[in-house]
């Protein structure tokens, strides 16, 4: 018979790693909690038709549809011919992101909520995107998001619930990179190229990966305007300093409305977060992050000695909801990549040491009556002590090779003796000490 | 456009019904961990050969499979014909349950493994059922096991566990019925018909259903052997004692060796049950349980004064694991029917009144300096208190509108003062009043 196992991309959790994966996600939902975000839940499964069309064309051949099933499965089939595609076999399919069913969400439920909601969702999605390290095809994803106004006090409480929730994962040293969309917007606008923003914010969000040459190389192949170029040429060749480049995209957005207004914003987000203490925040002119509904600020959150991109991001959003016929909500969002935090704190041992979750005691009885480690049991779980009974009567040596295995700092030993004196040996597992002593000690 | 939707069987949870779901799953979540189960995951979507024939073919065909992609599925779909099945257009289906899973889990990573091993798990399943009152085509699963030792002393933990776990959500009111299939096996071998046990067991186990007529009529109708249904009418037609059913199965099975391990077995864990104080135990022979990989104890449970169904279920497998090339591994396990709870304790009101996790304070910001209402923010978060400021520089009635809206319990005002003495108004939203303090006073 074949060994069993599991789709490819996929995981499974042993206690161990549960344990972990919980005491990151407990601390982002207690951090998400503590700023007054409320928690709300969608289905694994949506209408194809919710998803299709947002995430572009490579996003819809990465969903996981789901079958049609009995007779619109034969009809599906007696239909089809050698053009039809999976979308002829599939109505629902698995979410790709908790985003595009949260702007569901609100317009399904518009009239239930007050704004403005803020709401969180830990969630896992699936994406059949191949396989490698650190890209799962069902991994979590952990998002809040402040809906329904446009106020930019929503973008520091956001940068200020990144800054808590790496620090209280001991995840310190970090910068959050910030930019406007606005100002891209601006800056396209002067040169004459708005009909390229997509194309052009796309390369230049590059520069991380590919450098500096390589996007303005990109940008000479596939901008036909050579003032485009030229003026990200010039921008990229400034001096790393934040005043520099700020005074520089004055004099550039000086008569463009849309990229003053996202400097104004830039600025005032900067300037208040400095006022809370908050002093690694980073003026990044080149992010322009993947997705096309950011419209105004954006963020990303890398770890200043480790070269794995970014562990959080997200940005300001004008339109999301509009594709389900509701517009003016602006919201602004954050995502965790709480997978790749997982991984990035497995790797580097920085989870705490006392993370088990072993019951503090484990009986053995070795007594003549069989009640007697139930009783025990029961005492002590009545004070609301964790406890095991070891189940069988097994040779001493499995029984306390188990204890070990299983991290128990105690055995209790019943012997005998309980029954008239209700006293009991404890066995301390680490220094090995044993003492005689009475249940009531216990807790 | 379309107002957008969700699948049939689906559900959105808001805030308000996701904070009581999480108080049940809570609850069941730090009982199973007080009583020393540890927690696994196991992926949504499994290989098809790892769930197809576990669950009869009406399961099979409740399956939700995932579409092929790419080039395996034009590849399917040019080697189709009108023969063809839903099985040749998938590979993967998300799961049915927890236990299969788990099955295949265990063999997978036996190694890895000691025993007895007490895992728990909560995690969805999805099942294409007919969706109704009550049933829903994506619903979770609360299950704990014990695999790795026959020990009876297993099925008493779980039943002070589930003694525990309800008592804790204040459904006390509960019987816990509690059969063997070693009994039943006994019964349907003394009258010569083993060949019928699972058709018989399927028919019995309806009795609560349909009654105890309709039931020796559908025996008389399928099992062609009047000594069988003979049997089950006399055991129907004892008195309800527990004495009287015991001793009239002590004399049927007397000479039925598999009957009478199950009678011991049924009464050793009554009567250690009744010494830990559970008397909600009962026996109930026409208990049978759908599933036919339960060997020995099978438990269901019900709330006394609701005609709902069980709530929980379980029992003892011996050959579970069989199927993935593992033998002898004998558990046991429960299965909370947490969907099933979260209804009624809907329906009958039934959750605590102070569940609400809304932040303490909402900050109003009224005076002229942008930045102070973020620095008293600070302050509160700071010392570890909830709090929100309120984003935007409404009306003030639209504020307060708000705050009553999230439940917040009081009001921050700052006014222009607050610059030079940092003292601020606090308004108690429940009595309405209004006191000038200083946000030292605030925790």
């Amino acid at each position: 018979m074949q060994k069993p196992s599991i789709p490819k991309g996929t995981r499974d959790f042993s206690p161990d790693q549960l344990i972990r994966r919980n005491y990151i996600f407990d601390i982002i939902k207690s951090k998400f909690k503590k700023f007054g975000f409320l928690p709300i839940e969608t289905p694994s499964i949506e209408n194809l038709s919710t998803l299709t069309g947002k995430y572009g064309s490579e996003g819809d051949q990465l969903l996981f549809k789901v079958l049609l099933r009995g007779e619109k499965f034969k009809k599906a089939l007696k239909n089809s011919n050698e053009n039809s595609t999976d979308h002829d076999f599939s109505l629902e399919a698995l979410r790709y992101d908790l985003t595009v069913p949260f702007a569901r969400y609100i317009v399904q439920h518009l009239n239930d909520l007050t704004f403005p909601f803020k709401r969180y969702q830990i969630q896992p999605v699936w994406r059949a995107d191949r396989p490698q390290k650190g890209r799962y095809r069902e991994f979590y994803q952990c998002d809040a998001d402040i809906v329904g106004t446009n106020s930019l006090i929503c973008e520091i409480e956001l940068v200020s619930l990144i800054t808590e929730i790496l620090n209280e994962l001991n995840l310190s040293d970090f910068t959050i990179m910030i930019n406007n969309r606005k100002i891209l917007y601006g800056l396209v606008e002067t040169c004459n190229s708005i009909e390229y923003f997509s194309k052009i914010t796309a390369i230049i969000d590059k520069i991380d990966k590919i450098g500096q040459n390589k996007v303005i190389e990109e940008l000479k192949n596939n901008i036909p305007n050579q003032s485009c170029w030229e003026l990200f040429n010039e921008l990229f060749s400034l001096d790393n300093s934040t005043q520099i480049i700020l005074s520089w995209l004055s004099k550039k957005l000086a008569s463009n409305q849309e990229g003053l207004k996202g400097l104004q914003e830039l600025n005032y987000i900067v300037d208040n977060a400095e006022e809370l203490g908050i002093n690694n925040l980073k003026i990044n002119i080149s992010l322009a992050r993947g997705l096309d509904y950011y419209t105004g600020s954006i963020f990303e959150v890398i770890l200043n000695n480790h070269s794995m991109g970014s562990i959080v991001g997200g940005g300001r959003y004008d339109n999301l909801t509009e594709v389900f016929g509701q517009s003016n909500l602006s919201g602004v969002g954050i995502s965790f990549g709480a997978e790749r935090i997982f991984d990035l704190m497995n790797e580097f041992s920085l989870f705490p040491s006392n993370l088990g979750i072993s019951p503090k005691y484990m009986i053995i009885d070795q007594s003549d009556k069989p009640s007697n480690g139930l009783q025990v049991l029961k005492y002590l779980r009545d004070k609301d002590v964790s406890a095991i009974l070891y189940p069988d009567r097994h040779k001493l040596k499995k029984q306390l090779k188990y204890a070990n295995s299983v991290k128990i700092p105690y055995i209790v030993f019943i012997k005998d003796s309980f029954n008239s004196k209700m006293n009991i040996e404890l066995k301390n597992m680490e220094s090995g000490l044993q003492v005689n002593t009475d249940i009531s000690n216990l807790n």
